[in-house]
């Protein structure tokens, strides 16, 4: 390929088709609702589709049901540069979280083929599919997806066979969906922050470190029912005492953790829950994430030890249920290396950060390098209508995907 | 009057007269619901009356539906001895508290008829409305009542104009229901513990000091929903976190306190309560007791001067709302002497311990001498159908108030 110097991408057509996807779905405060499977994501869907097309893409979906635009390269059978997210949405969802990487992806086909650019590498925008449920479309791809139907069975009781239908896909044939290193030279997604980071430390652009492991817990305290005026405070076994331990514990762990840790107890509920009654039963959520593996099943380990200490001090019993385990996947460091030496050269402030939050990029980081690139989230809010981040945030996270692309065009042979 | 030596009580008969009341709303686990104007108490009612009267007593029924049975004194005009208790129960509640106090009045007139005994006093033995409900019965009697009907209106929407009349009140003049010193020399009600505080000390008798004094509250702790991934640790407002560090605060302060005090948060709520979010909301009771009112102050102002260091070292806001505030009434001293000579004399181990449980004899505490006997509860267990006090501890409680009564009747004047 022949090297152009610093195509900008179009900040005003970005924005209008931020602005315009947003209307699918659009809810009163300037939020949007597009859960995976709905009318809304499937109206969304056939936009995306269709712009792609219109840059120049041809477009295919795979058995998962994810949408994949190719702008092809100068090489033939050259594997793709990648990158994309997702257009579903938690139900009171913000018009940033996935909409950003799919429509930068767009965008930065529209810039090469208006200065008629054509990498050596074809380039793939993936829309992936239910990334807020469960992320079936990249964990197809990645070849971890569960084999039993029943696990992705949707609340209002749709099959996932049903499901896949309605958006092109076929459960039956989901195995095809699956792609490996020789067919995917490297991914990277652009997202926005969905944290206070970057706004904090007055930062532009985040180079993601990677995606941290996240351990989950459902914890049972039974402790016994009791007259909360009858019994003396020395005969109590009061499980919302020894809950509200835990949760000390939980957050005093990370909080003096030496790594990028976070713990957390976000749901709590008690039993018979009654002013007047000593509580007999608490259940409680642990959630705990850090991009350092060995450290999160250190921390993990220590927070088992601390809970059987606390509930013998209080003659309460304590249960663990694990209930998810995610392993963290390190973004790859000659992705985050070209991502750095991307906004010096374009002189935007940046800071390396861990993803912790969970992306389709986990599972693309399983089969492939993978990279992210973060741009702020105001005040640190998403997945609520008023997530927000501004029109030339957007542009410059755009440009960075857009750059880091070209310069993995070179970095990868062919 | 001549004084008699020790006539004891009959226990079989007053097993027999616990087993045939608790026939009356018999739940299938050995409890009853007997909730105060339902047709299950007004059939408990009628029982009563037949038996003060086949006993020897004139009943009559106030205008707060008070049942006031009365065994007549050899002075006439001498003011009353009264005891009693209540039939109504909680909707699952045991066969023990209340009853027992009702009963135990009227095996006490059955002996002193019996052995031909009359005291200088009438002896009065009175069912009191609604103790589980909010005490309405003694309220009127001791002059506490509050003025407005909707207040006593019932969770199903019935009037209390409705409800006295199903049980012979009459709303209209409630007024006349109050008593006063001049007519009540003392009141004595024999109670199970309803804790387990007896049990653990291994005594037969408890010598109420008083009932506690109660502090109720609602607490508001409001901080910053986040995602539980994406917020670092130094960047939250946990409101969890601050409610766990009350949760404990209220806890120490009971225990680390000189006296008998209790505190419990027996309800907790958390907002949004989802696994993957930081709290931003939680709002949980706190309730106070001490016998002690002075102390009890004190506590309740220790306790709003920790909960604002709190709130402050977690960057969150609370809210304090009294919800709820009675004062201890003590029992007379020279009655709980009284019972404490009177354990002396028939050889039963005893204990002095506040009454952390709201009862009757708090409104008679307002305007004449009061006293109150215990007696164990197994386990501690009450307002549940395995409530239990057995036979023997039953007739020794009954033993105590006959005795007691007879030592009033010549310590009180006529």
């Amino acid at each position: 390929m022949t090297v152009i110097t610093a195509p900008f991408i179009n900040q005003d057509r970005l924005s209008r088709t931020i602005a315009e996807l947003a209307t699918i779905g659009k809810l009163p405060n300037g939020g949007v609702c597009r859960i995976a499977y709905s009318p809304e994501v499937i109206s969304a869907r056939q936009l995306v589709q269709r712009w792609m097309q219109e840059t120049g893409m041809t477009v295919r979906i795979d058995a998962a049901g994810n949408i994949i635009g190719t702008y092809a390269g100068q090489k033939t059978d050259a594997p793709a540069l990648m990158t994309g997210s997702h257009i579903d949405t938690v139900p009171t969802g913000g018009r940033y979280d996935g909409a950003l990487g799919v429509l930068a992806g767009i965008e930065v086909v529209r810039v090469l083929r208006e200065h008629s650019i054509r990498l050596d590498h074809p380039v793939e925008v993936v829309v992936f599919t239910d990334e807020e449920g469960g992320m079936i479309g990249a964990k197809a791809i990645s070849g971890t997806v569960f084999k039993e139907p029943e696990y992705y069975r949707r609340d209002d009781g749709t099959s996932i066979e049903t499901c896949l239908q309605r958006v092109g896909g076929d459960w039956s044939k989901l195995a095809t969906a699956k792609r490996n290193a020789a067919d995917i030279a490297a991914f990277v997604e652009l997202h926005v922050e969905q944290g206070g980071v970057l706004e904090h430390h007055g930062k532009q652009i985040g180079v993601v470190e990677g995606i941290v492991g996240q351990h989950r817990y459902i914890v049972t305290v039974i402790g016994r029912s009791n007259h909360a005026g009858t019994t003396p405070m020395s005969m109590r076994q009061d499980a919302l005492v020894t809950a509200s331990q835990i949760v000390l514990a939980v957050n005093h762990l990370a909080k003096s953790s030496s790594g990028s840790s976070v713990a957390t107890v976000g749901a709590l509920s008690v039993f018979p829950n009654a002013a007047n009654i000593v509580p007999g039963q608490v259940e409680l959520t642990i959630d705990m994430r850090d991009v350092d593996q060995e450290h999160l099943i250190l921390l993990s380990e220590q927070l088992q030890q601390q809970l059987q200490a606390i509930a013998k001090s209080n003659r309460t019993e304590i249960t663990i249920t694990p209930i998810l385990q995610t392993e963290a996947v390190l973004a790859t460091p000659r992705i985050q290396t070209a991502i750095e030496q991307t906004c010096k050269e374009m002189g935007f402030s940046y800071c390396h950060l861990p993803s912790r939050a969970s992306h389709d990029a986990q599972e693309m980081g399983l089969i492939t390098d993978m990279g992210m690139i973060f741009v702020p989230s105001q005040a640190g809010i998403s997945h609520a209508e008023d997530e927000y981040t501004s029109p030339e945030e957007c542009a410059q996270g755009v440009n960075m995907l857009l750059q880091t692309l070209i310069r993995l065009d070179l970095m990868y042979p062919v």
